[in-house]
């Protein structure tokens, strides 16, 4: 029998640890965190940003998503699909809300020397997230290099140098 | 041809006016204020809630709700449906999470002499609210006394007096 | 593997017990009852009205209900969400069919010194019904009664004198 | 605006006219006829059959339906998909409830010389019906013989005989 | 844990054995094939026809299918629903697709002397298929000859050599 | 009213033009080709690939994949969602299936000197399709430089690099 904890999650108050490259981090809120979200569709996300820092470009496959700025001033942005991929980008402050449609590339970056915070929710208990840097130059095993040289018209040697960050 | 603009809403940084009988303010985020929301089943509330101030017992009909606390201390609670009607509770701080599922009745009260704020989606473009004591009795035109009478099994004067405050 | 019984419901021609203060019985056949209505999503329950009996305000969370008059005559109402919460209700006879939408505040009662029968059907196969009066005045444990004063705009006293009914 | 005619119906309390080859008439309430029940996904029927009259076999293409013996005794059935083609049927009397899964052959027959009456809701506000004989042998302009003489395994010459009735 | 063996399936490149009554063969690749398909809600048929031979008319219960001719010349067809129970139909060379809505009756033949080869795609996992024929003439038990007789408005008799082919 | 061709389309036949830098060609056939495909939720494409020519790195918002290799040999692959981002992928031959499942990057490439054909079916009227490379690098606007360094950790310079090929 359920309880009220498995409604409940404690801990979105806490700043995220931004020390790594892309000075952002992500602390999500999903079924596995979150019991009683099962089978409910929807989650929570906090998402810190350190100064300058970005939740770099990312796809949900299985949500949409709508954010508020509760500190700081973020840019942030979309690209639409094929074959106009349009970059629909907008400066928000404090208090702006901003929707990413299902499985777009989008992302946040703090413009500014401060710290940020957004809250984000998604229409998904279970929304997933695909980094396209991590997902494209640092999957495990690696894509072969030929391809992504192709896929991104470069020599192999830019795909090589870019997948040994990853 | 759609631009950034219906992607974007700008003004829940601004406290909602809470000089009410309930003493809390819920400003919404849904496809009417922000077009994009359209066909994306997502949105979002900013609750304000003065000193003791309540977002009084209420119903989405068309929506799951995921609430986080921004600052102050809340009571929520929810109650399951018949035969039960267990009521589900907790007192969520600044960072807690809490999830209100689809159609059943559910509330926040501040619980302190400060302000509070929170913020929640709903799994809806365009979930609609229900607020309880309103519908029931201060509908238009008002449901007839004597069938709330036996409902809550009171006098019809106690009704009428119900009658007059909505 | 399945056979017929799990597709087959005996029993709704028995008229249910009204003797209870609302003066009705609802009798569900819910995927409870009959198990091959699992992941079909719908259901059906008969509903007794003994005179001037009432089924009384109450929301059904996950599912739009669609009602025909088999026996005696029914006034039938639901008020839409805020802020308009209007009232829209409607004097049944036999064979009159209404709908309900999902997760509106909605009652029927018989308005005649015989007995009253209808047969509904439920978009669930699990759709929840919320009494209003009991959720909120007869919650286990008890919603605090000075959040339900507030929220009716009552003394706490007769919030008691209504916590005590249920 | 809406108002309380889109959600109301009036007129299945009368008997449908029987007078036709399989002895019985279904009257529908679908969004067509009932407004309201646009995107609410269900629906009702009226189903008369006079003295062994039969609602011959046939398919819902886009809902479930559950089915209430109001007055009379019907046998009801439907057929499994392949490979299997089970026939799964049940004699059903007054109160007895049945489910016909969605897209899944299926028919009710009077079995008395009495009159017989059932009510059954749909889950879609437009299900469709496809009589398996009309849709077969009746479409118009007509299956070419020799694809049906070869579906059914029998000469032109009985499918020929087959579609004149139609 | 998934591997990628649960995302793949060999054996669509065989040819389907189309010695039997219809001279065709359809090959599934539904989940029980393909595991991967699971709650992805999409599956693949292989359809070979001999000379002449037809997929029969049949209804896919919860799956609208997309056909594409890779070889040969196809006659294709659906009805519509009652009460018009159109008849649309069209000659597909190589290369031409088409659609058949979830739940109609409809079919597919060869017309030539060669060989055909068609592929088409559903939307389900388990979209299921009912052979009108064997459904009706060929279930298990047999539907009571009766019905079928009164059904298709004819004599008995017809009805027994029907089912005397299934 | 509806007719025949709105089930139909023709020219899926026709190789596609293979002559770019990715040495491939997708042939859509959405809502927008074959608008009897509103509403049902499926579509289809064609997929040329010229010698080593690839389909790269992209994702479809709106839908799972299906895809039948027709002609050749193709390499077939997806990576996960973060944090694993694992590669999955596999050497499909004629005949052979694969599945992409909804909102994942995935790529085909033609390993081989030859040509090479699939035909693929999407749960959706309307998928979307998002190649990586263009919406990254050939976004218009373009996502500012200094973004896309960190996101890929490398110098801006590279980043200039790789949009000018875009």
């Amino acid at each position: 029998m359920f309880n009220v904890h498995d409604f409940f999650f404690c801990g979105l108050h806490l700043r995220g640890n931004t020390s790594n490259p892309v000075r952002s981090r992500v602390t999500p809120v999903f079924a596995t965190q979150l019991p009683g979200l099962n089978t409910l569709g929807i989650s929570m996300v906090r998402i810190d940003y350190g100064p300058w820092g970005q939740n770099p470009p990312h796809i949900h496959p299985r949500a949409t998503e709508i954010l508020i700025v509760i500190e700081g001033t973020l840019q942030v942005g979309f690209v639409t699909s094929n074959p106009d991929n349009r970059f629909i980008t907008k400066v928000l402050q404090k208090g702006d809300v901003f929707v990413f449609p299902i499985g777009l590339v989008h992302f946040q970056r703090n413009i500014g020397n401060g710290y940020a915070l957004a809250i984000a929710a998604l229409r998904s208990q279970n929304p997933g997230a695909i980094t396209i840097a991590n997902a494209v130059f640092g999957a495990n095993p690696p894509i072969p290099g030929d391809i992504l040289a192709k896929a991104f018209q470069v020599d192999k040697s830019v795909v090589d140098m870019l997948q040994s960050k990853f």
